[in-house]
């Protein structure tokens, strides 16, 4: 192979940028879990600091004479070299349209609005966060009118989470969804109304919590070697370099099932992320496919694993020697209430039937946010309203209202959807283990996660970025994302 | 005043350069704290990158004309910006003479022997450690080599240190105090039988033990909302930004006294960081003025108020609440216990009588490691047959001997003396503070020390680097440092 300069120049720098974009990952995941509260200025200073510099080094003009070197150097299709090379001028052309200092403005006011959500939300006031959120809000689109786009400012944005989407298409989509969600919602919700709200409830202290959830964690295939479980406000998960993946989840002493459940979605981010091929970190290569792609992997493992009936049959006595509390039930009870589908305000709790329905709420806000037509002080307003529409419910205040999640705090519009491209992505791929893996419902069933870990392993996370998004759900499962599948698991389950 | 861009340009530098090293405090942190074990080899690039990058930015050819500039310019004496730039002066020509590739190979180094030193201390093995004290003691006398020196390396190495001190002067000094120590402990010692070493030992839960300490600490003035307690094999305090400073102590749970003292030890350290000019900050008027006023305060607050009758007496009852088992003794036998002195194998639990001893056997092997005439081999030997000589005790395992300290795993040598140099400031410091301040006895038995750390905050604190540590001394105290308050205040206690 004749090599070409511009390539291993290129490895260098996106080497030197991971370097710093990891330690960047340290001092947010710190500022979540650790940071003394009067050390926020000054981290900010440091977040933007840092981001500014990875910009500035991945926009520099030579990199943008590397990647033409690469260009016209011609690697092979389907080389490693040809896949990077793709995705480098891909971000390289996205990146060099923001200008540096509008990069460290961005850091600076998420970080500072981060904290501030932390503090509205604890006294459930949107008043105390609608200043930032004015202020990323105005941000994001100065962004999205330097990236440019066709149809709405919107997909400007949905395009660094998720490429080649677009808010017509998902639109789409989900004004089919909907319908069918709601068709299986009400007999669902009809049959779950004989299960109390509170039938799980019960002393379960933090400690055995935590010993489970590791438990757990640990058998899935998550390595405690590379990777923790912290404690936050918001569950999340951040790599912070190739062998160091860090989950974090919440408690509540009342319910398990909070936490627990928070680490298996963590958990299943956790594992492709520990499953990206090592030797490419800092490349494309070594990256995550999409967000859509990412959250197909938590939703797998925290919905077609962990609230299957066979999950609580293998579960239950293991769980109760930390949680001496579920002995009073049967595993059946358990998988029952687990399952039980009922209308709720928060989204990280909600049940597999209505999760999508949230989805479809902070969409069509954010949405109208983004292209200027809701003026950001009448959310709260709208979201009660839209709420009492599709789910039945009077949101109590904002802290289970349109404060709840951390997305918008982050500056991160056009996230949302991810969530719903990763169910449907979810269903699809499980569907297609199950076909293609001799024999691994009774694997599963009989908690051995291993040939169910390797099929994502091979199919979705050696892949790294590879592939573009739909390729990769084609050639795993045989066709792109589609919506049958989903609605398929849910009937199996809720019909 | 003339402004001096120079001077300007030189703030911007050392700003940037604050915000790197404090991210590499951050990932030093991190890597003792919550790092997961596989992460280690990434956070050894991480830290070396970064460490390489900010001697870069330092040892620069502009900052030199910068500095350069400012000298030309010629600040006024006493001066903020005089004293800054007589200590950029001092800090550019030392760092210059080191290459930044050696900056990197150290760094990477450490951060590997500090891990190795963790294993090896843990199976108590130090063959294990071996490989990598050698490399590093290779890689120090070459930093000496080009920093150069007159009669040693070691001089060269106690620099980074503490300014101006000598190997010869301390050896002097240390042999003074040896005979002086010797004489009062030997009674000390005799009394002291009568009290078993597991006189306090009882259940002393590790919860209780954290909200005691936690408890102490923002009693005596350590700011939580700009820091916090971790824990960590050896006791340690971090300054992270300006209102970020991080204790760790460790537990054991039939002891509490080693948690509550390592605490009282790294708070000193805590408000002496806190307690640094925030507007100077990464500048030499925001940083401390040398590693032996450092350890003043954390003696001070550990030993003189720690250790007191009156601490004891205004402690005892709140300290019952945390940790029951303390009801069955009375202030005054705590207090006794507390100070009993017999020779021990751990330096950071010795008492106030024996532990410059633990630091004049750790010179004198130090001295030779570095001056090449003791062989890395030899270290245990060495250590076990001088411990026995000056302690009277055989050391049972390397865990308890040459292995117990983190310094020289950290590549750190010339670093010990200047805990004993603490103890000799600390009781000097507090002589002074008890005659200027008056009433202060009276305070401190009732528990109120804001006098006492105002004092501090006004004598030590504010200055920074503004004088050097002699001058400091002399400014607080009327005196450089002197052995007879040291002596004094052991002879009141233990005569």
């Amino acid at each position: 192979m004749i090599e070409c300069s511009g390539y291993t120049e290129l490895l260098k720098r996106v080497g030197e940028i991971a370097l710093v974009d990891s330690t960047g990952a340290l001092l947010n995941w710190d500022e979540e879990t650790y940071m003394p509260r009067q050390a926020l200025n000054y981290r900010a200073e440091q977040l933007a600091y840092f981001s500014g510099w990875s910009h500035r080094q991945f926009t520099a003009p030579e990199v943008g004479d590397w990647i033409k070197a690469c260009e016209d150097h011609g690697f092979a299709e389907g080389s490693d070299e040809a896949a990077n090379v793709r995705e480098w001028r891909r971000d390289y052309d996205r990146q060099t349209r923001i200008p540096a200092d509008l990069v460290e403005e961005f850091s600076r006011a998420s970080a500072i609005a981060r904290d501030a959500w932390v503090e509205a939300r604890k006294v459930s006031q949107f008043s105390r966060f609608q200043p930032h959120l004015e202020k990323l809000l105005q941000l994001n689109r100065r962004m999205a009118d330097y990236w440019g786009y066709e149809r709405t400012p919107y997909d400007a944005l949905l395009e660094g989470h998720e490429r080649n989407a677009k808010a017509a298409e998902l639109k789409e989509l989900f004004e089919r969804l909907r319908p069918a969600i709601v068709e299986i919602l009400r007999p669902a919700y009809e049959r779950s109304r004989s299960i109390p709200e509170d039938y799980l409830e019960a002393d379960y202290p933090i400690e055995g919590q935590k010993a489970l959830n590791r438990e757990v964690a640990a058998a899935l295939g998550f390595d405690f070697e590379a990777g923790r479980i912290d404690t936050t406000t918001h569950p999340f998960c951040t790599g912070l370099g190739p062998r160091d993946c860090r989950l974090t989840t919440r408690y509540n002493p009342r319910d398990f099932s909070e936490s627990l459940y928070g680490v298996l979605h963590e958990a299943g981010h956790g594992m492709y992320d520990q499953g990206l091929p090592e030797e490419h970190y800092g490349t494309p290569l070594g990256h995550a496919a999409s967000m859509g792609i990412h959250e197909s992997q938590s939703r797998l493992w925290e919905n077609h694993v962990g609230r299957s009936r066979e999950f609580w049959e293998h579960w239950h006595a293991k769980a109760c020697r930390h949680l001496p509390a579920l002995a009073k039930f049967t595993p059946e009870q358990i998988h029952t209430a687990i399952n039980r589908v009922a209308p709720s305000f928060i989204r990280v709790e909600a049940d597999q039937v209505t999760y999508d329905l949230h989805i479809i709420l902070r969409f069509e806000i954010e949405l109208q946010l983004v292209e200027g037509i809701l003026p950001v002080k009448d959310v709260p307003g709208r979201w009660n309203e839209q709420f009492e529409k599709l789910f039945g419910l009077q949101v109590p205040d904002d802290a289970r209202g349109c404060l709840q999640d951390i997305h918008w705090s982050l500056g991160a519009f056009g996230y949302f959807p991810t969530y719903t491209l990763g169910n449907l992505n979810a269903a699809q791929l499980m569907e297609s283990a199950c076909k293609q893996v001799p024999g691994l419902t009774g694997e599963l069933a009989a908690g051995n996660y291993a040939s169910l870990l390797q099929w994502l392993r091979t199919n979705v996370h050696a892949a790294g970025q590879r592939h573009t998004p739909q390729e990769l759900m084609e050639k795993a499962t045989g066709a792109t994302t589609q919506t049958e599948p989903h609605l398929a698991a849910l009937r199996r389950k809720f019909a």
